[in-house]
């Protein structure tokens, strides 16, 4: 097996949603509220949403196509970004120089996990928006393409019965997850453990489909000194994902739940040995805590097991131990367009550290799409045979994509000259 | 090299403080106000001080005698415990009867952190039993046995000033290191990273002794759900030390102190590898964040490597991956009394994870002594010819020991037949 041969299915990468997102979404009634793109006084493009300006998805969210010298927290406009960010057309052919055969995308303006909508007032037009949200990443952006995107939803955070209903509407149209904060209890919500979101990891079980926990939302999960620098944020995201399967693992969501499936995006996968041994340990020591049948009779490592997928970007350590992870709950993510993206060197990179680390074929493919596709049960040949699927026959149709970075200034002039991304 | 020839130098442990520690640490004047022992009508026996009960030293912290299932929060009485906790002929005849040379004990009475002295409201008598407590445990405890234990003391943590002149006093008698809350910020203190505890840090390495942070005094600094088990603490302890790094590493502390050693006490060493790769990956991708010289021109796991020392009970995954790590960094630990410990078979179990993880007998030495006698600067020979320090000939010396778990019932018709223990 060479580089070329590997075939690339990614569970984590982001859509930054195009200004004319809602234009078939929305029914004709509702098109005044729906959410808006405004240029401000100094050209920052803003998402307007009952009466606020929500959100500015650029700086740090889509920096792909820039020099890191340019990347931070600043906003700015559409048309200083690299169109793959929210061009479709733009996005497959930036996932074929890359070899990508599919990928799951998040959310941006409307918020990893509903974010924008459950923090708006009007709860009705709230909800409309979101069902918007959802048929257009679901009807237009996956479906642009068929086979190449794993459809993912979200739901409404602030009634369960809506959110259950949204989950089977979902269901329907074959979206395969959906993406929920890591910590719902961190940003006002009823925890894991209450037993509040059972109803909605119940439809979620019933519809086949996947919990998608990214890292990010959970960050206050952490109380950081006030004095800490940003870094802090970057470096630490993935020391929640521990905490986060702690929660579903020692509460009782997993053992209520014996078919729930959780991706935990974004987390990385060298801590899973250590806290693996950690809570068999604890669990086989502590004897006073725990009855033998708490955990079915199995260990709690076999139970984590059993219902997480443990997803990474750059890993060394991890896939050294990946055995002692579990090699069939590994999966590889690309992350375009964030700062963290191996974009467009995904598969160099991933070949070498999966190479470094010794692994067969059998597990490059268990790791790069079989993995991904088992748990989210998805087919990926249904639409490309498995020949084309490759990373050199993908890369083979984009020979004439430019992946060169620029700067921001670059990608406006060009980008408005031509009358991409202009709002 | 046979698993008798390892030396073992244990730099986490615990005393249970005896009732009568204060005997001859304070002048006769304060001798009314110094924390007194006392059963209450339950037959629990409680630390009294300045007119409220502050701590049972009992329960969790002094489980080595007991059976599992008697392991629990249920305070009790100093008869019900295995003498080792609290005398201290008793504890080196346990230490010989796991072969282990030396240890570093840490409080339970007075806290981790001197945190009953920190609650209390006369500040001046607690400055008072603070020292009393830093005299006993050195000169009393630790002086009992030369060679056998390295001295460590705690600070006033209510006042800059008075801790600096402690640290120096303790300094003078031969203290190798001072236990410190591992997040200061959650417990109503500064932060490391304000600069608030600068010339404390200053007085430390002025003094040539380590900063050890040891796990469960931070715990706050996760906001864990309102209804997660008590499993949460006890898994997600060790969490706590990469948040604890990130603190010391990405503020300015180690960089302002460049000869500052930090043991992360019981922190365990399976997440250092991923962490260390997650930082330096962050360091070289977000270079809009950092100039090259923002860690003197050297990666940040570099600089982590200078000034930490990371520190295991058990941990297959970390000794696996020990390169990763760092050889020279990290140290084995024992936890007597705790539940964590792995005595009476201490020798057993760490010979065969070392041996597991194809550790050469060069690293076995490192692990089990040399690391630790180097970061503290303790000769661990100077007391103890070398021949006679290794588990075999210490053992050799214990054989009359018996160290059969007993119920607490047992323990105490025992020890109170026998005048121990008895308040």
């Amino acid at each position: 097996m060479q580089m070329d041969d590997m075939i690339l299915v990614s569970i984590d990468d982001h859509m930054i949603e195009p200004p004319d997102m809602y234009k078939n979404h929305v029914p004709a009634k509702w098109q005044d509220a729906v959410p808006k793109v405004v240029k401000n006084a100094n050209g920052v493009d803003e998402w307007h949403f009952q009466g606020s300006a929500t959100s500015t998805p650029f700086g740090m969210a889509a920096t792909v196509g820039w020099p890191r010298e340019e990347w931070g927290f600043n906003p700015g406009s559409y048309s200083e970004l690299r169109p793959g960010c929210f061009d479709v057309h733009e996005r497959v052919r930036d996932m074929n120089a890359n070899g990508v055969l599919a990928q799951m995308n998040f959310p941006t303006m409307a918020g990893f996990n509903a974010r924008t909508f459950t923090e708006s007032e009007d709860k009705e037009i709230a909800l409309v928006m979101l069902r918007g949200y959802n048929d257009w990443a679901i009807d237009e952006w996956a479906a642009a393409y068929p086979g190449r995107f794993i459809p993912q939803g979200i739901v409404p955070m602030w009634d369960v019965d809506r959110a259950v209903e949204e989950v089977h509407r979902l269901g329907k149209k074959g979206c395969r997850s959906i993406s929920f904060p890591e910590t719902p209890h961190v940003q006002g919500f009823p925890s894991f453990l209450s037993g509040h979101w059972d109803p909605v990891l119940q439809a979620i079980c019933d519809e086949n489909m996947v919990l998608s926990l990214h890292i990010g939302a959970g960050f206050e999960v952490i109380r950081r000194p006030q004095e800490a620098p940003i870094d802090h944020l970057m470096v630490l995201a993935t020391q929640i994902s521990a905490i986060t399967a702690q929660d579903l693992l020692f509460g009782p969501t997993l053992r209520r739940f014996p078919a729930l499936r959780v991706a935990l995006s974004e987390g990385g996968i060298g801590w899973v040995p250590f806290y693996l041994e950690r809570i068999d340990r604890h669990f086989t020591n502590q004897t006073w805590l725990h009855g033998g049948e708490d955990f079915g009779g199995k260990l709690p490592s076999e139970v984590f097991r059993e219902h997480f997928l443990v997803c990474y970007i750059s890993d060394p350590s991890g896939l050294e131990l990946r055995h002692r992870i579990g090699i069939d709950i590994i999966a590889w993510e690309c992350d375009y367009p964030h700062t963290d993206t191996t974009w467009p060197e995904s598969p160099e990179f991933a070949w070498k550290e999966l190479q470094d680390a010794g692994c067969a074929d059998e597990d490059v493919h268990k790791i790069t799409w079989q993995n991904a596709c088992r748990f989210f049960d998805w087919d990926p040949f249904a639409h490309t045979p498995r020949e084309q699927a490759t990373v050199g026959a993908l890369r083979a149709l984009a020979t004439d994509v430019d992946t060169t970075r620029m700067s921001r200034t670059e990608w406006k002039a060009r980008n408005e000259a031509a009358g991409i991304g202009v709002v």
